[in-house]
């Protein structure tokens, strides 16, 4: 069973770390803070991809592809966005190496000094909007609904595989609108789709909210984020979704025509999640036998392995397994029979366990005889022997309650883990403890500020959806419209 | 019809811009060299991944995700590698931005220096052999069949879309094999399958072959390519596909225990496709009135105009044809019904020919009238009028028809243009001509620099299919056992 995976109530960061590595998910690269993933987490994060993209194109969006690099002056341009980014630029200052002339290997060729420096690109918004520029005249032109999928580099100082990382992979949507309330709309949307996602696919529950102005985008009015817990109690912000006023359409100069003839800046939105998604879908619902994966986001959903001794015993299992495994794949379900006999069939088990495979089916020579199959969810770890006729229907059906199940699960997690506090000294001992903390705020940066400093928590967000309670500041006393949710986060 | 789309018989090189320029597939970025890939031309690379993604994975192939930035030092590794990529490596050496003290804006920070320089990835050879370093360790590890989707950047002085810019997209194949032959096997099957997607996705018929050693891929011991004709006779490489020998292992001390229990280094191939088939696909099929598209690569693949006069007919006709669309879009085919009524009918049908739709269907009152559709195909650019009844099935055969029409014309283009050569006078003369010329060479660099020099074509390929036949080299008259591709070349 997974030997000396750490257990989650001893050492939650060290079981983290282990489960990415051992369940193959990805590794830590020979380059400072980049990861590779492998292609077991690079699998999930293709269903993510998938999923997420045939939403994005069902609300009206294309794709489409922008350079990696944006000139320096270009991120100039927006002057909160370039503060807000300027202490994580990857720089390129050359375009050409030569050979050693005092020795072996190649040196950066001083020759090849470029004019202006290039970013790369830590979001694209500069580069977008420089180019929105040119594509929008009229109003006839508007809205531009734009997709990138893209890697980008923020360098991080302390990096942590998929939760924090120098390069990371993400899709950044970029729309131009020709009213303030359409873009407002658009930024809505997307929040509801990633929320949409979170918790139909990966089966995490999220809380919609925006976030206070300290915490916005660099050079956004508004940040809208779907805010998840993980089973520490910490908070993780799982996608954000921005609505960004005529800000970049100021700086980059883009204006059009409007109806009534009349020159105007167009308006904002960007949106994002990324590989990050991968570090919250392993925080949630993993324990310490592996990782868990809810159905949907599972690239093997069944494995099946056959027990057995002799070659011919093989031959007879494997006979009666093929009409499952049809049945499931015709269902596009994905199966796996591991008939390989280079490992026992206990390791297969724990291994499929580590690696999150949602349902084991095991057929034995008694259940041959029998005419039944083991059949074994990972969520629960419970197993049962059924009749071997019907089983695939079975497994269906299994699927739909695990993926359900598992959202349940997190979903009381965190309503048990959610705490309605009014005074400071219940603030204090509560963040201490863990856990989503609703308390009222005077909505100041200053206080907002100091409670971070005196106890790591954040505001994670203002809830979009909250009982619009007068109350008082937990720390001034001063008043408050609503309780908004305090977190340490990731 | 496009009015003002330069004739290919006239300017082909303006020709090819514009249609990348007004059929909104692409355009030049404000960073110098890096392109802007827009929503339709994107659209077409999505369907040319999709279609590459599960020929891959068909083949046993899975995709994972390497880090962007390769250190210098792994780059120098591998010496001929280091010195085919030098002089257009993109080199990173700093990591932040600062404020700059002597007015606005930013600067590098000087204190961000980084210690070792970062190139973005020319290809990805070095640091994913380092990082296959630590995956493999026994026979049992082999092979491993790794693909990775991604964006690399070669400094590359003159640039063009799509087929030659400074930041382009591809996949690339890493694969390590614990024998000699299972390696040349899967550089072969590589081959194969670019092959197959070139002529029955994108209609592309391909010459496969090897390079001559001048040619090959910088650290290969064996480069195969498909080399394609286009419309000026003159030659694309349209994929590679590298039998990379124990160089890269050896290079980054990559070592397995073999079935004879004895160390020996791993066995490697690469393989790549890029955005450059976009460029392709448009010089080999399209014409004087825009873009012409293998149905199966085309994002749309049927329009549908009405043409009416009043609102009332417009609602008479939509409904006539909303069946129509039920029953393509069931059958997997997509359709835009556009009843934009801020455009003239005219205007449609020219930009719809501009884009390359396929199959375009008008109906009018009289068809209306009469029981009928106009159906036109754009390879041909001929119409007819046919029964609405069972219209449906007449377009899906028609697109199938016309995939493999546009295939054929391209195929009898090239045959055409294809001449077999025997003396320096005819050679000389047929390249200046253009098309394939099929000649004896005597297997030397030296010669075939010489050739390059005196009529800059290059030897496209040694065919894998080619007649055994002796000959004299149509430069020095030296004996050859073959006759290889020349041409001139994208």
């Amino acid at each position: 069973m997974a030997k000396g995976l750490p257990k989650r109530s001893e050492n939650y960061s060290e079981w983290y770390n282990e489960i990415v590595k051992r369940a193959d998910l990805a590794e830590n690269s020979a380059v400072r803070g980049c990861m590779v993933i492998k292609p077991y987490g690079f699998a999930i994060w293709e269903k993510m991809q998938r999923a997420l993209d045939d939403m994005f194109k069902a609300t009206g969006h294309v794709n489409a592809y922008f350079p990696l690099f944006v000139p320096k002056s270009f991120l100039e341009k927006e002057e909160e966005h370039a503060e807000g980014f300027a202490k994580e630029c990857a720089v390129v200052t050359h375009y050409r190496l030569k050979a050693n002339p005092d020795g072996k290997g190649l040196m950066v060729d001083p020759d090849a000094k470029l004019e202006e420096e290039l970013i790369i690109r830590p979001t694209s918004e500069a580069i977008i909007w420089n180019t929105y520029k040119n594509w929008i005249q009229s109003w006839r032109d508007l809205p531009l609904l734009i997709n990138q999928w893209a890697n980008v580099v923020r360098w991080e100082m302390r990096t942590r595989l998929f939760l924090r990382t120098a390069e990371f992979l993400w899709q950044e949507g970029h729309t131009a609108h020709a009213t303030e309330q359409e873009a407002v709309e658009e930024a809505e949307r997307m929040l509801g789709v990633y929320a949409e996602f979170a918790e139909n696919w990966m089966a995490l529950p999220v809380v919609q909210g925006v976030k206070s102005p300290n915490e916005r985008f660099a050079g956004a009015l508004e940040t809208y984020c779907i805010e998840a817990m993980m089973q520490d109690g910490k908070a993780l912000q799982a996608g954000t979704s921005h609505f960004l006023g005529q800000n970049f359409a100021k700086s980059f100069d883009v204006k059009f025509v409007n109806k009534e003839n009349q020159l105007e800046y167009a308006w904002a939105t960007s949106w994002g999640v990324s590989t990050r998604l991968m570090g919250a879908l392993i925080m949630a619902h993993s324990d310490d036998n592996g990782l868990v994966l809810p159905p949907k986001l599972a690239p093997i959903q069944v494995v099946i392995i056959p027990i057995h001794k002799t070659e011919e015993d093989l031959a007879k299992i494997t006979e009666k397994v093929e009409p499952i495994i049809s049945e499931l794949k015709a269902a596009g379900i994905s199966v796996k029979f591991d008939d390989d006999d280079k490992q026992r069939s206990g390791w297969k088990f724990a291994e499929y366990e580590l690696k999150g495979v949602p349902v084991r089916l095991a057929m034995g020579m008694r259940d041959l005889e029998n005419g039944t199959i083991e059949i074994a969810r990972r969520d629960t770890l419970t197993k049962e022997s059924v009749p071997v006729d019907g089983v695939a229907d079975t497994v269906k059906g299994l699927l739909e309650e695990m993926q359900d199940a598992i959202y349940q699960k997190a979903l009381a997690f965190r309503e048990e883990n959610t705490f309605v506090v009014d005074t400071w000294d219940e603030f204090k001992a509560q963040i201490e403890k863990g856990g989503f903390v609703m308390a009222h705020w005077d909505g100041t940066a200053e206080t907002e500020e100091k409670i971070k400093e005196e106890t790591k928590a954040t505001i994670r967000c203002i809830p979009l959806v909250g009982i619009e309670e007068a109350g008082k500041c937990v720390y001034t006393g001063a008043e408050s419209p609503r309780r908004v949710v305090f977190a340490k986060a990731y």
